[in-house]
């Protein structure tokens, strides 16, 4: 296929190099940046655009991949008469409902531009306002991934809240937890490998068997302690909330 | 080495296992449940106990590794001239200084019994009270681990603190990513990829540049649209508070 390419960040350069790579063309990449465009339009062997109205309707589809707030300008402002989708988890479909064909479609992952992620693994979720269309992004999406899923607007924004709370969440957590390490002169490494496991055994038995823990048996004494430990006040107060909330789910039972 | 183990939990079954295949003799073990204590002593080839006064001062060095709660009535009772440490990351050394020659020999990681854990990859803190049982131990973590690292009760309380946030506390935010997808007809399957990746990506660039997300982003559109998708009333104050302490810690820099 011929694709555009509208966005220049984490998510649009990942997707743009796979489908480069699974034999399509890109025909070229859109960023507000004419910098940012034209450093992953030079990755890909294409043209550089920073001007809406100077994109064609040569391609045979459109991917907008850029932040939330930027999908609706972008799609007022595009001119095309070709199939338009966007790649966000917490947008709905109908925002592109201007055009013909639209649809969504969306990697549930999360992208850094310096880390390689192999998107074979990575679900995609897609959804189309016409059946021609869908077929025509589910064969796009297997292209590029082993895992395809159809999904509503509806059940996708639930999916991204899901997603919020095992990444952005756990990932603060981590940060947490390294600041912790840190203030007390001990490093990040020592709890790599409890942190592997612990993604692993969740994904393997299920977290709802993987929790233990003070808060998971009610440990007061323990719970006592971290807290006397802890001397900033929200990480106080942030480690009394999420341990209620285990007790409160385990200890009732 | 010739080892008796007191306790018949996960840690004990591990690090039990995992002294027997590097060599050494586990010469008893005990449990307040006798047929606890017959389980494991039947999976080493040893002997069960469940009265701490039939226990001998044969063996080389006793290491109790119970419930947190377990380990200071287990030392007034335990009856023995021979080294005496215990694996827990939040009981001090002191509890155990009624022997002669004590320490600690703690495994950082989540155990559970079904889940084979390589041991090789585990940090093992150790202290004593005195350089030769230091060495003794420091000589012991080697033959089952590749890390060991010196540590002191009060260092070891703040990585078991740290642990408790790496851990427990993320394994119930993928708990609760669980429950939103479940309720929406999602498989959990959806985001294991995600997972693995949040876990490797903290691990390999460190978890303040792996940070994502509307919260991250102070995207309020998004945030609030996730308040409303929330029906559970605790989980709603959870997305607010863990999302306000993301805001707090990017959104002011």
């Amino acid at each position: 296929m011929n694709i555009f390419i509208l966005g220049s960040g984490n998510v649009a350069w990942h997707l743009s190099v796979a489908l480069k790579n699974a034999g399509h063309h890109i025909d070229g990449v859109y960023s507000r940046n004419i910098n940012h465009a034209e450093e992953l339009a030079q990755k890909l062997g294409t043209k550089a655009f920073d001007q809406l109205e100077n994109i064609s309707s040569d391609s045979d589809l459109y991917i907008i991949s850029v932040s939330d707030k930027a999908i609706e300008p972008i799609a007022r402002n595009l001119l095309v008469n070709k199939p338009v989708v966007h790649t966000s988890g917490s947008v709905a479909m109908h925002v592109l409902a201007k055009f013909a064909q639209y649809g969504v479609f969306y990697p549930l992952q999360t992208f850094s531009r310096e880390r390689i992620v192999d998107l074979k693994k990575v679900p995609f979720c897609i959804e189309s306002n016409t059946p021609e269309l869908f077929n025509v992004l589910e064969k796009l999406a297997l292209d590029i991934s082993d895992i395809v899923v159809p999904m509503s607007s509806e059940k996708r924004m639930q999916c991204h809240l899901a997603a919020v709370f095992a990444n952005n969440f756990v990932n603060h957590f981590y940060t947490h937890a390294k600041k912790i390490l840190n203030e007390n002169q001990l490093s990040f490494d020592l709890i790599k490998p409890l942190i592997r496991e612990t993604a692993l055994k969740a994904i393997e038995i299920g977290p709802e068997h993987a929790q233990t823990g003070p808060a998971r048996r009610g440990d007061q004494n323990v719970l006592q302690y971290h807290m006397e430990l802890l001397s900033d006040e929200s990480l106080k107060k942030m480690y009394s909330f999420v341990s209620d909330s285990i007790m409160k789910k385990y200890q009732s039972k």
